[in-house]
């Protein structure tokens, strides 16, 4: 559905007058023509304003490196921005982690495979060795790296070893171990993983039990980065499912899978598509 | 649109086989012909069993108190049940607290008015005296209580006295006062509280704000029963509405209203047409 | 939640490079600070252009005839524009008819009554003398106009009478009359009709009853702008509920009482923020 | 999730007294205990009822054979029955038809595998060769039988015979074309279609591209047994997705494809549930 001829431009700075005007005009300069563009402001007085703009590279004026370089010091310095540029034709890498379940893995496998998802999946990692048939049956490498108190720092170097310089984006695609800071600060802002439940409820383990057990009529799933602090990172995409008395917990699992399947993938989909933005705990998603 | 005709049968006891025949054989040989029922188990070994059953009662042979009494003696003694009859003639009333916010209780008024709810209310209280007005264009008695921490007691002791014998069901539609055990405990399961959130999430104040910092992409509106555990109590209905990084506090405030409206009439509706049965701290509703 | 001193300002054009560029140069150079921005692109090759953009006026460097003068000069004309400009603090007034049922009425009403909605509504009309009390209660004027087929012409020309110079948007809030192309077109793209079905399903009266004897799972409601073809014209916003093969006709109307009123007031909100343009029979909703 | 050693009861007749005190009395006089049952009647007076009973069969005291005869006998003669018993030991079979696109067919292989569908699926037949290594890959038999005008009889009739004796349901996840009225009667309210729109809006060809045209803000995915009448037959299952002027038709395509998936799959585990009972062109879905 992309063309491949496109960049996104995304940006974030204190808010001020003449942001859109500068970038609009540099971009207009330069024979980028712009296709989408989206802006949003914590308040226009002193907030923080964000921008996504999606343009055609093709009658670009110069290299993407100069045309980088010069936005660098014509727009971005002056307005204290940081900001990146993807180009479609860059396609990104991303690892799938899993432990025992394949629901959250095959929907990311098919949507590569069916073209949704512009994305390379060079490897998927699990602390058990279940689904490698699984993987191995789309052409990926599957990695098993058991994790046990004793061998888990050992374990975590291997698995940094095995994603560096492969990927851009890390899914922990139901992942059911706990990242040292380690791996997270090396990724940060790229590792996304799935909470089976409607954060902030029902943060830790089982929470289709602590849903079934407080009796709730809706039950939820979560994607959101991963930082430090467990089930606290940014939420990137949240939604929820009509229960009742009638299911059991493992109704609610069942319904559950099919929940963190679709928010998983609609996560997956708005960061590969450099449509969110992180902003302190929260995040901006164009 | 409920025949006046009609009786509701609301049953628990612990579930083992001939439940089903020995009530609608009862009816049956009663004349009173079932229009609906629903029933569930929370496992059928061992488990407690619930059950609804609408039935028609202009054929009964007998009056309603000997209907009663035969029940209790032929069926609910030897399968230990907890029961009760409502009879669709026997319209309901019910007391409605208030404190500044007017869109709950317009919105039940309305569906009173409109014949939607088939309640009387015969009163509406508020610790402030902001919507007298707005009350009193619906033809109904307001009554104001404030409530200071010196004064809390007394003011209890007036708002029980205004509800005894008058009502059947106090609905607080965003009452913002804690009540009291004993007011909790002489209306338990009779309580209703819409809490501006989707429980167990943001227990407590200002949940719109809590939910904005957290950065979460649903917000929610849960309907209760009252217990003496604040925000605890057994989950009526709940739902949830999308929002975004665009939303502001006082936007969500504004989404929030018309979840708090949907969400509380639906559980009012659900009382009132008798489909809720308390089990523990959670709901069956039929 | 406006703040009074702001601007929205819409536009449509033939898509081409630099329109972006263009429109916010001028507002910058201007004193006009961009808060919002909106855009949509039907085809960068060739096809529709479509942007939003809110800004604050207080710092503007002219006045308001002058800048818009301006605008129509320097940015309009040369990209061959369709443009308006609403001025926050410049209040819009809306006429709303209606026939027997008031719940679309008083969703109404109370949303303009309780300031969610930044709109006058200088006069009720309706074809019964049923709403007067509802509608006088909140101080506006009701005036019936009865409706036959032989006093139809003269009823209309009535209607435009009352409406003229008095209102820039008709809101039918179940109103059960057909109007007449003279009104449509003296209004056209500024009257908003809610049909109770998810169109373009069930046209035409009863909507309810069709979809009850068809046996859909889900029923919807439709807010559109009116037309000269019946329940054609663009829609704006659209809504379903699920429902099953327990309820009867009336079940659903009364599910639908609730859709309509959500769904229509969506639409007027996004019309009064100027949320909507109009494109061919479709719109575009920022 | 389901105990192999539970039955499911499915009765519809004419409704009157007494139905519901003879089921269960039945069923409790021969040792089968009822784990759920759920009613529903068009009118109580002169309307058509519908039950399903699930029990349990250990303590059943004759065989099944028995069990059935003396139900039909004693108790669905008298009352004029339609009725069927489902053993949850006898596994049912399932057809998948298919033509280009794989996403109906593998969420369909992908719960069947999971254990979520309780069903084996002996063959795949397609009009195209494109999904036969998809579909071995799952160890399934796949069967192309190329359709053209010429040859559409004769297809059909293989196609009637691959069936014959080995499937108890045919669904059509994205089978493009019309089955003759000579299958549809073979296997007449066991034939389950998904169609790509919210039926009856958009019948026939393209809905995604009729969708885009008319500009509605939902677009959605309806499951139903076919009929002769094209997109005409009982719904069972419906359900919509969020849609603005942003998405193109290839947007709606792939929103639409999640859509199917689910709905279809929704419809499916009714079905295999013995949780649908057809009436006239509708369905009571327990």
């Amino acid at each position: 559905m992309t063309d491949a001829n496109t960049a996104r431009l995304l940006i974030s700075c204190p808010d001020r007058p003449g942001i859109v005007a500068a970038v609009s005009q540099f971009l207009y300069a330069h024979g980028a023509n712009i296709l989408d563009a989206q802006q949003h402001s914590t308040d226009p007085k002193g907030g923080e304003f964000f921008m996504r703009m999606v343009f055609h590279l093709e009658d670009l004026d110069v290299t993407r490196a100069q045309f980088e370089r010069a936005f660098a010091e014509v727009v971005a310095r002056p307005f204290g921005m940081s900001w990146r540029v993807a180009y479609a034709d860059q396609r990104k890498r991303m690892a799938v982690l899993v432990s025992k379940t394949d629901h959250c893995l095959l929907e990311l496998l098919w949507r590569v495979r069916s073209g949704e998802f512009d994305v390379d999946i060079p490897l998927v990692i699990s602390n058990h060795d279940l689904l490698r048939e699984t993987t191995e049956a789309f052409g990926i490498p599957f990695y098993h790296l058991p994790v046990t108190p004793e061998t888990k720092a050992e374990q975590e170097a291997q698995l940094l070893a095995l994603l560096e310089g492969r990927v851009d984006l890390v899914v922990l695609a139901r992942y059911m171990q706990i990242l040292s800071p380690e791996v997270v600060s090396r990724y940060r802002g790229r590792i996304i993983n799935i909470h089976h439940s409607f954060l902030p409820a029902f943060v830790g383990a089982n929470p289709y039990k602590q849903a079934y057990e407080r009796g709730v009529k809706l039950i939820g799933a979560t994607a959101h980065y991963v930082t430090d602090e467990l089930d606290e990172g940014p939420i990137i995409a949240q939604d929820v499912a009509r229960v009742s008395h009638r299911e059991s917990v493992a109704d609610l699992v069942g319904v559950g899978r099919e929940l963190e399947r679709t928010v998983l993938a609609r996560a997956v989909a708005a960061h590969l598509e450099d449509r969110v933005l992180i902003f302190g705990n929260k995040t901006v998603v164009f």
